[in-house]
């Protein structure tokens, strides 16, 4: 086998190395039944087991109350964008967006198609997608169905420390798809978290949603029914076959972070990686530089400059030489940047500021 | 490891031996790229790589020309039964349905929320699905967009073997999940094809849609993103992230078929598993009685009774303790079910054949 990479894909990205050899072993035969995790029916004792496991996993780690429902479902969180809006503001309801950054902004588009879509503060406005506004920037409308955030802006490196404060009666809704589970928060203010799990929670292929069920009952009837999140809730999420190999690895990662410690470990580690990134463009600002403010800096992405584009290009192409994949900045923004989500070692983040370290002094 | 299963599973289903050790051995580094292939970028030239492969492949075994374009989405067939008709009749345009089964309803009931949607020709109206209607039972509109089948009916195990003539310029569309690359078929006809992987294909999570671009030129306009065909088609099914792994395995499907013969192998492969079985329920009608009309008899899954519901439930459970999974027939009609894909191979159907003479002599 190859070295392993030193993985800081935006997502896709890294998954444990625990899980990936769990995976691996029993690939040809789930628990001895002489099948596949591919080839078991999602009908079956063995998948339900599985199905049933990442739901518990979820309200355990989040520390749900059972008016909860975990609902998985295929079509990434981008079909959430359509569909949340879809089950909840259809027919001119009302609904606030903050809008954050470049996946928010394509929440609200669709948004707008089904409803009265406001926009709660516009970061854009601003002239770049470089800070998460804070409570009094805020224009809340108490009279909407829910308040949409992206608690997590991958492509610009800005996340939410606190929450939002919605007005009362009004839910959050959010899209958690990078950072979901990077640490403990208190769900009660939210009344629908959706999450494209190839980021925070396993591979691609499936989103998890958190739904509450006196929001669910909000939702508009005579849709497709394959749009219809109540029967996803009231069917278990089979209501047609699910995206079974996704949620059986999404299960897997889930026991590895209660294994290592639940959300709170997470965090630590997390914390840990993130400090040590920023401590070392910080400690050199004539080199390196973050756009973001400083109080909006985002743990997961972490997004930096180098003086000028032919060492960022210089940067992308020796890092990967040097087994460090994925630093390049999204196409729509330029620069650099790193992923350093629950499953990215230490290790990997040293290697990272070790490497850029070195870069720096020979091509200062 | 335990002895492999003889997996009968009606989806997901059996998936070739040979594929799942290529998926294993290659689970920690795809490549030597030190990673997992569930850990890549989908915008990574590693996965470009397999994307384009899986299209050419669907290309080069069903002989596509260039107008159709191949596309991956998730959500499984149940998202298509509405996507389909609301980028094609949305606003009251006409398409003619043939009611040939469950699915097919279930794809109807979801077409009538977008257009104005006339049976052809209604099987349940005879009391059972039990027989696929010929050309001249078919009443077909020659304003229609277009006619749309289940080209093969999991459930009943009824199946098209010749496909019906739609009239001049109304394209077929067909829903294929259980029957796609069975055997090779003049795709001619067909405007739009759409296949849930989980059968004939590879694992759950992604389904296979061919559009013809003549088609793609009618959908209308104004829809969500993610449910616009003509968006996916266009962004080569990476709008949004794909489900990699999914079309991952597919890939590997589509070469295994190719490797030991192509369409034309898996059809004669095919016919004689069927055979095998067919000719076992025929020997002995007293014991064995398949339901469904000889004409329309399903290559793909086979259906029969036994003499009385305790004999079939007694057969599922002792055949369960053979090594024969997922005999028992779909919930909604009870019976006894053996789905022989292309990836479940002749010694398991031989099995079954021995497994039930053997039990009949018991039971008799």
């Amino acid at each position: 086998m190859t070295n392993r990479a030193h993985n800081f894909n935006p997502g896709p990205a890294a998954l444990p190395l625990e899980v990936l050899k769990e995976v691996q072993e029993e690939l040809l035969d789930f628990k001895g039944s002489g099948m596949s995790i591919l080839e078991h029916s999602h009908r079956g004792k063995d998948y339900e087991a599985v199905h049933n496991q990442a739901q518990a996993l979820f309200a355990e780690l989040l520390g749900l109350t059972p008016d909860y429902k975990v609902v998985f479902l295929g079509g990434g969180a981008s079909t959430q964008f359509y569909m949340v809006p879809q089950n909840l503001i259809t027919g001119g309801k009302k609904a606030d967006y903050v809008n954050t950054g470049s996946w928010a902004e394509k929440a609200i588009k669709e948004a707008k198609k089904f409803g009265d879509v406001a926009l709660a503060h516009d970061v854009k406005a601003s002239g770049g997608y470089t800070y998460i506004p804070t409570q009094d920037q805020l224009k809340l409308r108490p009279d909407a169905v829910y308040l949409h955030i992206t608690t997590n802006n991958t492509i610009e490196g800005t996340q939410y420390h606190a929450f939002p404060q919605a007005p009362a009666g009004v839910p959050l809704v959010a899209d958690m798809s990078s950072d979901f589970l990077w640490r403990k928060f208190d769900p009660r203010p939210f009344g629908l978290i959706y999450a494209g799990a190839q980021k925070n929670l396993g591979p691609a292929g499936v989103t998890a949603l958190i739904i509450r069920q006196d929001l669910a009952a909000k939702f508009v009837e005579g849709l497709p029914t394959m749009c219809n999140l109540k029967k996803h809730m009231d069917e278990n999420s089979l209501y047609n076959t699910p995206p079974v190999f996704a949620i059986y690895v999404t299960a897997k990662v889930l026991e590895w972070i209660k294994r290592h410690g639940g959300l709170e470990a997470m965090e630590k580690r997390n914390l840990e990686k993130a400090k040590l990134l920023y401590d070392t463009i910080d400690a050199h600002p004539a080199y390196f530089k973050c756009p973001v403010r400083k109080d909006s800096r985002s743990m997961m992405n972490v997004v930096w400059r180098l003086p000028n584009e032919q060492l960022e290009e210089k940067f992308v192409k020796e890092s990967k030489a040097a087994g460090l994949v994925g630093l390049k900045g999204h196409r729509s923004v330029g620069g650099l940047r790193a992923s350093i989500y629950n499953a990215v070692p230490h290790a990997s983040v040293k290697a990272l500021v070790d490497f850029m370290t070195d870069f720096m002094k020979k091509n200062g």
